[in-house]
């Protein structure tokens, strides 16, 4: 499948790396066609990576993974332009304010009451916003068999049940099984989702070790 | 050991129950000396059982659990008066905010960059706070062993070391395990614990089951 994935961070680079792993074509977006780690990235992967500009990557790519930081997703997205119309955006953004200390609260506008991921989904209602993954640490995003058998909780959300559907499925060729992934319902949920990086944040604090994830057990 | 639990509300109503069958002594603490559910709950118990004001209560126990309603509780609090002074309040009440919609969301005052918990330790600063079981229904809280053979994840912060490890001793009572008691640090992490309400919301909504709680795996 061709993949867009906006963001050159360690999310991008993670997600973007084993997409390829798994045979996907994945194409970099950012800013500048020219960035440097978008570079970095087509260089280490010997076939099925590119890099472009927002508006390219989101033209390229059948689904969407947005790996910017939460404060610049809105605006990153709004670049891509008409690229996104009818896209999947698989949302794993956090709205993060690092800017009243450590560690992070919740960007306001963006929580509690609302959130990044509806946000994107008001801001581009033509575009299908799925959010999932963003409530772990990106190894684990893409490898949950790297601890507890694999067995433990990824959250999904988003108003399209077909959209859905097929992030689902990408989730399994990254090793999620069907029982560890939890539909909350529609894009509100994101609301949720996005609440547990304070407590993530702090576990990952006490315990010094971010290869840790939720499981609800019942 | 002399126990006031103030709020005479479900949680309330479980942790007494709890304590006594443990054989402690509870007196319920509540607004009205005469409130009809502490009457209640008095003569259920043959035995260990009493009620009274916030302020009697207050005095009577060495060790206060905050069981009112989030947005109620500093009020509550207040009107204990000088019978706290010294004592571990532990705080397992939520600042659900339901103004807004269900599920719940937070009040914005006390989240985000702020909590219940540390606001209950900045307005009551000769009170030792502790802030520990809020993340799960009240049935689990005092049970832990109903599901997933006790394993799974009891938060807990405060400022004072040794008020969190006389707690650390009832939860055990419990029936909480050693292993699974997540000490995340001073009270300004009920941030951290406090926001798991958002998403705790959206999985009882999804599973229609209210008896599961959260796991940290690594």
């Amino acid at each position: 499948m061709k993949i867009a994935v906006f963001g050159t961070g360690m999310v991008g680079d993670t997600i973007g790396s084993r997409l390829i792993e798994l045979g996907h074509q994945v194409m970099m977006g950012s800013r500048n066609a020219s960035n440097e780690k978008a570079g970095t990235f087509v260089a280490k992967h010997k076939a099925g990576a590119s890099a472009g500009t927002f508006a390219q990557a989101a033209a390229f790519g059948e689904i969407i993974f947005n790996c910017t930081k939460g404060d610049a997703s809105i605006e990153a997205i709004k670049l891509a332009g008409d690229g996104i119309m009818g896209k999947i955006i698989v949302d794993v953004a956090n709205p993060l304010d690092f800017s009243k200390g450590q560690p992070a609260s919740l960007l306001p506008a963006l929580s509690n009451t609302n959130s990044l991921g509806e946000e994107i989904q008001k801001t581009f209602p033509k575009a299908k916003v799925v959010k999932t993954l963003n409530t772990m640490w990106c190894g684990l995003m893409v490898n949950p068999t790297m601890i507890g058998g694999g067995d433990h909780t990824n959250f999904i959300c988003g108003n399209d049940a077909d959209a859905k559907a097929k992030v689902k499925s990408l989730l399994k060729e990254f090793g999620w099984k069907d029982q560890n992934i939890l539909d909350l319902g529609d894009i509100t949920n994101a609301r949720g989702a996005e609440s547990v990086l304070p407590i993530w944040l702090r576990v990952w604090g006490a315990t010094q070790n971010g290869a840790f994830n939720f499981k609800v057990v019942s």
